[in-house]
């Protein structure tokens, strides 16, 4: 049993350090505090730069702001970043046997946009194997018999625990919003493509976005990649103001139930309902309207669609990797790939497509849209067996998730509730390119409604 | 002076091999001997397989087709792979000091395609540093001190020298269909990821295509591959029939000169001309149709708008590249990208989809439009003093290619002109995904209006 209520705060960078609060460098010591006393049951990062090299780089950022000249709001920052994305300074291991030891020395596009904004790249955050299923050791900060969710398992663990005050993660089904929910964090699954995934350009709905512990935080850091490196090659990337959008009333929200609904368990689906019940605002369901009602409908088959796209897209690469260095779980669904050809494809894409029309059209009567953010607090997991076919989602079900990343629009998931002790969110959701609308809509909510406990 | 004249068949594989004609054996050693004959002054091929491995697997291809089961029309198709690409069985070096050595042991998604479809992976072929302007070593087949073009620079010539009836060449400005004008070949720029690019996602324009010494090993090359690898991710991949399509009358064709126009010589100009109108088909010319006027206009700018985004997109790569194994040509052009950010990225992708509007206007009109494929045949150049300033570009101009790289849409090549001895090119123009329509119209324009050489 945790003990989270959403009314806790978590560790913020934007109100203490360049606010004069506190400086980064003691900002840093606070995180390697929190680090040594937490990190031996969280289990969050796979590597670290040196504690001298991240102290180096504070007191460098401290000396620029003194001199009133900060590389950006973000200057001094402490950042931990996915082991999915390549960091020259540390290995990217990607929680594959198959990338043990890879240190490529190169520093993905994101990072090095971090970088030239004076953040500190101090740590690389355990992913679930290749940011599939396949989990890590980490555990969740409230619960350490829960699982911390995944793939980005370590940020947001990162994040909850007070390591980093940002992490970024990464989502191509369930990845970013589904950990963030389960441990309380805000987190952003900006539009696809928005943040620059560099390297990682292999799928077609995979997207890299910030886990924080406020909406300041996480809108920054995915401001300051963007305006420096843009979006994903062909896109534009993070569009909105470079401050944190100010929170905005919507004229209607509408929600979606997602795929999850007939899994979240009862207490969790009436938590949910009153939530959106207690609202200071017009609210529709889908039985309210039928393009809301075409939309559920529509989205129904994201997990089907959008794990058949991923499959397809990623099986060369995990073609050209040793198959003995791949769990049972990999390679069950590398294998069951192996029959599709383009055509198969097609038709996926073909269905994917309708699934982004019909969100299109339900966005004509509905400034954003809400959802629950995971299918309930996250589950209790045994460590021991992780390859178990008994245990076929160690890391929790993506099945809320998976309808945003099929539609390629943001989510940005909130930490306004609580079930017997653990965090549950609730995420807003937008049309492609309204990250910073469903950032000032969020804020809002979360000013505006209360946030429940059960 | 070279001795090229547009009558001029190359070596081809689809009517003698999968015809019974050759064994492919047969074709591999014809293929070996033309290598050993020409190399040493071609120097198309940066690496092989060892003579006896191809030979293997020329076996294996007899065995399957004796037996009525080969793996597809390619099955024993002796191919070269760009050195951009990364092959298991070869390094991938990119002409480029700072990839020495380099050798991952990964096929590309194309690579597993090919090697699927029974194709021998035989040679990696030049290319200039990292696909941009500094040269290679290779030599133009029909004339020594004359480039072959680039940066597909040894897929090209190899070509062109029989080395291999298909090579794989990749475009983001002019690199696949100006080498092949320069050297005689029938190529395929296809429509923006229409080949899966695999590893190669970075930049929103390149693409992938085969050079060949017809329309038909050129065409069963690119959908042996899209069939079973589809095409960059969220895309449908390259369309059409399995078979090469057919030979199509279009009822009206339009033309656009290029950038490239007002630098080509007055002698390939009026070839260009004469060609166009000796065709047995109606033909508009920018002046003769508003539409076309605008669209010649919109893609006048072509050439800076794609260096700018490739530049853009191509400097977080090129900045983890150790600045001391870069070439100074490449270290100017990374240099003048440093101060660009987010918004003049976006200016740029704002005036390529205005080039692309225009050309969904112009296409309303034509049922494709033709270009010159190069700016006259391919120039001398100094093997001696590639860096030198005096010579900015080396493998020659890609001002008529730049237009089709911007607009994402197929280009494809004829071999119907010479001047002086010397290949030029004409380029069969369509909407992206009308691959196969450009091919049928070109195959149709091959047969039926004349070759001419001055």
């Amino acid at each position: 049993m945790g003990s989270y209520h959403p009314s806790w705060r978590g560790v913020t960078f934007h109100d203490v350090v360049p606010a004069g609060v506190m400086t980064a460098r003691a900002f840093l010591e606070a995180c390697l505090e929190r680090i040594a006393a937490r990190e031996g049951v969280v289990r969050a990062l796979v590597a670290r730069i040196p504690d001298e090299e991240a102290r180096r780089l504070a007191d460098e950022s401290d000396r620029r702001r003194a001199a009133g000249r900060p590389l950006s709001p973000i200057d001094g920052m402490p950042i931990g970043i996915k082991d999915l994305i390549e960091t020259a300074d540390m290995p990217t291991q990607m929680g594959c046997r198959a990338y043990e030891g890879n240190w490529p020395r190169r520093d993905s596009a994101m990072v090095q946009a971090l970088k030239a904004a004076g953040a500190i790249i101090l740590a690389k955050t355990v992913t679930t194997e290749l940011g599939m299923s396949e989990p890590g050791p980490t555990t969740n900060p409230w619960d350490p018999a829960r699982t911390p969710g995944g793939s980005s398992s370590g940020s947001a663990a990162a994040v909850a625990a007070g390591f980093v005050p940002v992490a970024i993660g990464t989502q191509v089904l369930g990845s970013i919003i589904r950990p963030a929910a389960f441990c309380g964090n805000w987190a952003l699954k900006p539009s696809q493509g928005a943040i620059n995934r560099g390297e990682r350009q292999a799928t077609s709905q995979s997207t890299a976005g910030p886990h924080a512990n406020c909406a300041e935080d996480a809108w920054l850091v995915a401001r300051e990649i963007s305006r420096r490196v843009g979006g994903d090659p062909g896109t534009p990337g993070l569009l909105g103001p470079l401050s944190p959008p100010a929170p905005l009333r919507p004229m209607r929200l509408g929600v979606l139930r997602t795929e999850a609904w007939p899994r979240i368990d009862a207490k969790s689906q009436e938590l949910f309902t009153r939530y959106v019940r207690s609202l200071p605002v017009e609210v529709i369901w889908p039985e309210d309207h039928p393009l809301l009602a075409r939309l559920e409908e529509a989205v129904g088959e994201a997990m089907a669609v959008g794990n058949m796209i991923t499959a397809f897209e990623n099986r060369p690469g995990f073609l050209n990797l040793p198959r003995e260095k791949l769990s049972r779980r990999l390679l069950a669904r590398l294998d069951a790939s192996l029959a599709w050809d383009q055509q198969d494809y097609m038709v996926a894409l073909a269905r994917r497509a309708a699934m982004r029309a019909a969100h299109a059209a339900a966005a004509q009567v509905c400034d954003a849209i809400l959802a629950p953010a995971c299918p309930g607090p996250a589950p209790l997991w045994d460590p021991k067996a992780p390859d178990a076919d008994a245990n076929p989602r160690p890391t929790g079900d993506p099945a809320a998730n998976a309808a945003t990343s099929a539609l390629g629009c943001p989510a940005f998931t909130l930490p306004v509730l609580a079930v017997d002790g653990l965090p549950m969110g609730v995420q807003v959701i937008g049309l492609p390119q309204q990250d910073a609308q469903v950032v000032a809509i969020g804020r809002w909510l979360y000013a505006a409604a209360p946030h429940l406990a059960v």
